[in-house]
């Protein structure tokens, strides 16, 4: 349940899919790692926050206990504070395990991919941090999604939301996950969780929601810098400093078109310090086929400085930002569209098929493809021994091969081959 | 124990290896599918014989009893008969999962690649099986291994040889895989193990000794339909008449100086039914490398014809015959041999460093950088504000950019670049 096998159409269209994905990755001059799909449990354990019921466990059959993991970022932060690695740009592409509902349609599966791309190291504030949000926008544009935003935010800036607005300090984390609904739900609902299940006061939340629904570009990260009370907060100062710096960074990169800096943007994982980012695909007119798969976010990311310190001995800490792209949801997109353009993928790379239009000449077929096969040329044949020349043609025509190479008794008899253009029908002997 | 992380270099290694698989397999016009990591316990067990011990299992969390796969060849039959295929040429290459004694300096993992190949469906004899031999063929030398042998045999021409033999049929397994054990012990050996424990005659014995001993190519399988007593068996003759067929379709690829009809080869598993096969690296005078990692089978497989009917609720067949390459292990080698030649592969592909020999220059970098990636050009610079040019320059050296591209004041103030090369300190203004 929640998993699926890909037929090769759909394996196709993956690798089409990943290969924009990962030579954006390689554009920006990353290197691959690979972790085991297995780690110990108590790396997994308590990095998720309520999330972490939904891992899936392994029985104990003897030696450590294990795990399937849940995403790759906590293996990278493993992976650094393990090799005592100080520096590295890698992007990791893999599977991931979740116990969740399944929601199939919606492309949300308990196996399913994720590909990351992150910068771990101590460097001058806001520039990889930018370059993560410039990938995210290379990819959505590479992949012609249509029109999207990246929304922006700091848990700084929330966490001093939080504190001016008389929110007692060990009620952030909660208050921020009920924010996080503010993408799904309307105000007056998250404000009722906040009040009534978060037990935050009414004026507290009236205060939070003035600001959680604030949203724009470098006017408002102004207008929040003069506010009389988030910039006597230390936190939100330096959030909305930085914030500042990032918009500059990206104003450079020519990007701010698609940036919001959105107040109620909070992301659910615990293990968030600074800037956060969330990318978000937006429903198109007169085009109907996201509705069926469901619009949403289909990247996101955000700095994590303590989360390599939990797993080194002495606590040494790498700072890191990354980005993780929905591989999933965009992949049920595109699905989706394949469909409706009618557009068939290829399922092979086969560039001639080699056939024979009398019987008894299996050995003259054998010998050519070998040839071509050494060449390097990718070829196919018809596992029969006398197939019919229409039946050959027509596997052509049914899986794609543009080329036959047809060797008849003539053709054996001069030395020559006869290539046929499957769709032309043009032969030339050669 | 028994996993791994890939750090960036043998990422790259293992990625300019498996390319070099996957292109063949594209060659020969395979298409890729992809099944989930997780398969229903009951889908794997029975199918591997004594080997069912080593499967991993997951921890009953509610819902179904899962384990880990064990190899992709039963995921793939289970696939064929979930979808009711009845043809398909595929690969697959992803991980599996083996509870096994990990000797990872000899490439034996717990987690670790399989790299399939399979032709599924009813065809004239022995032309798919040929493809698999020449796969296998094309591949080692593409990887320059240095000298190989195929040995191949046929489950039929054992079971005949043990019939002839005077072994019961209740035996024929066992028998097979105390046979298999000939590449590793002598024959006294095994001809003890055959009489202590498996309960064979001290004849019967001698008898299996004086067939499984042999080894050649057209002229032993000529030989042994001539055989008075091996001729009389159905099984036995069947398959010989199978192997003549394979060698003269081996002759029309020129591969057969590479093949050795061997029957000592069994093959551990239990599926095969008819042509096995397997692909052992020759160690080489001058060349030691290969003692550290052990010299073994790189490559194998067979033909199973009943597999998929064990998933078919009415038991429908599809025959099968496919080929596993033996990733880890010549991984292991392939790695060895680049520390001794102190080739350092890069990890990387970044063409061009953008560098700024003067402070205060870092919109100029990030300005140019996002040019670069725009138009498709693999780019990096340093995350520093103000980093120095010796630096800039000493990070191309260290991670192999071959190009920086500089912008001083001076550029800026002419509109130009100075493109440099790394290694000749060429300069370019342009």
């Amino acid at each position: 349940q929640g998993t699926r096998d890909h037929p090769p159409a759909q394996a196709a269209l993956r690798e089409r899919l990943l290969r924009v994905v990962v030579s954006c990755f390689k554009r920006h001059g990353a290197a691959a790692i690979d972790t085991p799909v297995l780690e110990l449990r108590e790396t997994l354990m308590g990095k998720y926050g309520e999330d972490s019921k939904l891992i899936y466990e392994l029985q104990d059959q003897g030696g450590e206990l294990l795990a399937l993991r849940y995403d790759l970022t906590v293996p990278f932060a493993r992976y650094l504070a393990m090799n005592k690695v100080n520096n590295m740009k890698r992007y990791h592409v893999a599977k991931v395990y979740r116990r969740d509902n399944p929601a199939t349609t919606r492309g949300r599966y308990r196996e399913f991919y994720q590909c990351d791309f992150d910068i771990a190291g101590q460097f001058d504030p806001m520039i990889p941090d930018a370059e993560c949000l410039k990938i995210v926008h290379e990819i959505l544009s590479d992949l012609q999604l249509g029109d999207f935003v990246i929304k922006v935010n700091d848990r700084r800036i929330l966490n001093g939301v939080f504190a001016v607005c008389g929110v007692p300090e060990s009620k952030f984390v909660t208050a921020c996950s009920t924010v996080d609904k503010l993408d799904k739900v309307p105000w007056q609902e998250v404000r009722s969780e906040m009040v009534g299940e978060k037990g935050l006061s009414p004026e507290a939340a009236d205060r939070i929601g003035e600001y959680v629904q604030l949203h724009g570009g470098l006017d408002l990260i102004e207008r929040l810098l003069q506010d009389p009370k988030l910039s006597q907060n230390k936190l939100a100062k330096e959030g909305l400093g930085d914030m500042k710096l990032l918009f500059e960074y990206l104003t450079l990169f020519g990007i701010t078109g698609k940036i919001s800096f959105d107040l109620s943007l909070a992301r659910g994982l615990d293990y968030y310090t600074g800037v956060i980012f969330e990318a978000v695909l937006l429903q198109q007119e007169n085009e109907h086929v996201e509705e069926l798969v469901g619009v949403g976010s289909v990247a996101g990311g955000g700095r994590y400085d303590g989360l390599v310190g939990m797993f080194d001995p002495k606590g040494r800490k790498v700072p890191c930002v990354g980005v993780s792209i929905g591989i999933e949801r965009i992949f049920s997109i595109l699905e989706q569209r394949l469909k409706a353009s009618g557009e068939k993928l290829r399922t092979t790379e086969t560039q001639v098929l080699v056939a024979t239009p009398q019987k008894r000449l299996l050995a003259a077929r054998l010998k050519l493809i070998s040839e071509l096969w050494d060449a390097g040329i990718k070829a196919e044949m018809l596992y029969k021994k006398d197939p019919k020349l229409l039946k050959q043609l027509q596997y052509c025509e049914d899986t794609g091969i543009p080329l036959a190479a047809i060797v008849g008794e003539q053709e054996l008899a001069d030395g020559v081959v006869k290539l046929r253009d499957v769709s032309t029908r043009e032969e030339v002997r050669m």
